[in-house]
This record gives C-alpha cells, sequence and structure tokens, in this order.
C-alpha cells in the first residue's frame, strides 16, 4: 500500500429511493474518478440506478457481470473483479464501489472487501439499509427497549429458520423470494404467521406492503422481506 | 384524523456524522415549520447537534425533555410530548421530530408512534442506523450470505445473552455503558472474547475503535456496542 495509491470506498446508497442517498455517499461520488458497481450479466445495475441521476458522465465507470448462476458466483468472479479495482487504485485513482443498501449488511461488497483489505486504503460508508427502510414502509416498529432482533436469511432450512426466531423478540426474514411457502409453513407451525408482515420494493414507486398470510408466495421477488414482532415477549409495551 | 391535519415526519438522522442524512431528510427538515426532538432533562439534544447547521432558525422547536431517572421514563413524559405533537398537528402544522439513527430501531420515537399512530398521518424516513455505521467503522463484515445476526442489548442477563448469541452467525451487542463487564463474561465463558470488537461514537471524532478484551469496562459510554463474528458456524467464506 504505497501513499500514492487510491483509495477504495464502500459506498452505501441506500434501499432504492434515490433520496435516501446520504449527503457523504453523494459528496464521494461526485468526486471520484471511477465508479464501480456489480451487475447481473443481462440487464441493468439496480445500485447504479439508484444513483443514476448523479453519476456525472466524466467518470470511468467499471460495470462488475455477476452471473445468477451458480449461486453463490464463483470465487473466481470475485478474484478478477479485485484484481481489476485494485489495477486502478495502484494507478492512484480513487474508486466508488456502488453498494445497494449498506456495504457490510449482506452486501456482496464483502466478497471484494475481503480481497483488498489489508492491501489497500478501504473507507466503508455506512448506508439505510433493507432492514430499516422495510420497517419504515411497513410503519412498524422494528423493535425496541429490551428486545432482541434476529436477521434470519429465508434461504436457511425451516429448522434453522424456526431455532432462531425462538431466540428472539423481533425477526426480520430475509431474501424470500421463492422460499416464501417454506417461511410461511415455519411461521404458521410457530402460531407467529399472524403477526408477519410482508414488505417488497420498500422505497420504490412498485412497493406492496401486505399481511404475509395474504401474499402469492411463489411471486414474492428476491428482494423482500417479513416482519415479525412477537408479542407476549419480553421487549416490553412498545 | 383531517385532510387539514400536519403530518408527522418521524425523521432518521442517522448516528452522528452530519453527512449521514439522508436527501430526504435534509429537505423535509428543511421543510417543516415545526421540529421536535428529543433531550435530556439538562443539557443538549444530541439528534438536534446532528442537524444543528441545516436547522434554518425560523422554524418552531419543540424539546421533548426525557428525565435520565427513572429508566425508562415514565409513560407520562410521553404522553405529555404526544399531546403536545399532536395540538401542532391538529393545527395543521407538519411536524419532524428527530431520531438519531433510524426511528423504528431501538428508537424513543417508538414511544410517540405507538400513541399517535390511527390518528394522525405519519411517515418515517429511515437513517443510518448504528448498527451498520459501527461495522463501517471497525471495517469488518456485519453479516453475510447464509449468516444470521442477533441484535441484543446489554442490559439483559447474562443466561438470556448467552441463549441469543447461540442461535446467530453475528451479533452486535448494544448499549454497553455499564453492562461492559458483564457482556464481557459472558462472551469469555462461551469463548467468542477475543471475536469482539468494541466500538464507541462510531462516526464521530471521538470514535474508538478496540478489541473488547482491550477496554476498561467502567469507561464505557452508553453509546457503544461489540460486533462478534462466530468462526466456524454456517455464514461461509467471508
Amino acid at each position: 500500500m504505497s501513499a500514492e495509491c487510491g483509495r477504495l470506498y464502500g459506498l452505501g446508497v441506500g434501499p432504492g429511493d434515490p433520496e435516501l442517498l446520504t449527503l457523504k455517499a453523494l459528496r464521494l461520488l461526485r468526486a471520484v474518478p471511477v465508479v464501480a458497481y456489480p451487475t447481473p450479466e443481462h440487464g441493468d445495475s439496480f445500485a447504479r440506478s439508484i444513483v443514476a441521476g448523479w453519476i456525472a458522465g466524466h467518470q470511468r465507470e467499471i460495470a462488475i457481470r455477476i452471473p445468477m448462476r451458480p449461486a453463490p458466483p464463483s470465487a473466481e468472479i470475485y478474484d478478477a473483479a479485485a484484481a481489476e479495482l485494485a489495477a486502478e487504485l495502484e494507478s492512484g485513482r480513487d474508486v466508488a464501489l456502488l453498494c445497494q443498501g449498506d456495504p457490510l449488511f449482506y452486501g456482496s461488497f464483502i466478497n471484494i472487501f475481503t480481497r483488498l483489505a489489508g492491501r489497500h486504503q478501504i473507507e466503508i460508508v455506512p448506508g439505510v439499509s433493507s432492514l430499516t427502510a422495510c420497517a419504515a414502509a411497513a410503519a412498524i416498529p422494528l423493535v425496541s427497549r429490551e428486545g432482541t432482533l434476529a436477521v434470519i436469511p429465508a434461504t436457511l432450512e425451516e429448522d434453522q429458520i424456526a431455532a432462531r426466531l425462538a431466540a428472539c423478540d423481533s425477526a426480520a426474514i430475509i431474501k424470500l423470494g421463492r422460499h416464501t411457502a417454506k417461511v410461511r409453513r415455519v411461521l404458521g407451525r410457530l402460531g407467529f404467521v399472524d403477526n408477519a408482515i410482508y414488505i417488497e420494493y420498500a422505497t420504490l414507486p412498485t412497493r406492496r406492503v401486505a399481511p404475509l398470510a395474504a401474499i402469492e408466495p411463489d411471486k414474492a421477488p428476491y428482494f423482500s422481506m417479513a416482519l415479525i414482532r412477537m408479542s407476549g415477549r419480553s421487549d416490553g409495551r412498545s
């Protein structure tokens, strides 16, 4: 790492509404010579779309193409992306790597970060996460006072989800997608299905908020979430 | 609720760095005629201090004084605050209630929200939470891939903390304050004390990041947190 090397910014750009960008992310986005972002093999980058109105046009853009299959992507995909970004940094250019939501909260940024940490200067700019955006969209308290919160990927097996739900007062089950029917089954078995609120695209015009019990499970997109508060547990009145 | 009533905005202003305000929070803060915020009985409001540079001066300000004792504050404190805000709303004025971090993530906003929801129009603007701000300050992944995250108040009893730590891959133990020695004892018992990073004032100039094992436990402020990743559990390589 040399003083003349550029700096990598892991830039949280929030959950989707361009207005949920922070002032810091906006300042850095405008200042850097290179903007990088993950994007599917075919189609547009969601992270880039959030800040598209703020990208000046004179900046170099690096699209990190991440195929949908296999999931998770192979290590080589991230090795190559990290090498491409490292080359920019070693040429003395600062790079902003756009991260939807927050970079360190289930972000694919983590795959780049673990490859470059220790060898390059990295600054992480936290962003509004899907977790709090979904609670705001549903207008329900996420967790309060002495309550504990569990964040649980829907990709886990039924028994794993059930075990984690048993040890919290509030839960967010994320990335519902094709796992929605399974999640509803687990919640039904535990008696919590009527406590579960479903949210998709929390801060976008296509937002949908509904009881989880009312959802057609095969239509839930990957970016959807269920928020559950277990009544009668220890987090007090509110 | 009448069409002529004002709207209450629960405005997340982020964890402390004024630059971590969102564009949306800034727009609304400048637009509303009334700005409210919690403040201790003596001393300044932390939430207001975050956005002090953006308060225009022509706005009416309502300081909601919350005594430190008893903790939690009596219901009457929030009843009175809700009534004062309701009077503004009923006079047709929009009110921005400033919330450090995110309004629905352990926010005292929840106490006002539960009193006014259903009777007034309320819009919640999510903010950057202390959770992701602390991970960014420590430059460690909070949670990734199929990992589960538990958020645990340090005020819980040892056995409750231990039970919740047993059911996650990553944990954030929040509001350490005078509970720091107890938390370190629990983590030591479970063999995780060397995995724990301590963070205080994550986004302020007074920020401190250190191994939890290296902290003098009686000096941790209320706004401090330990982040723990349990190695060898199920959240994969990164």
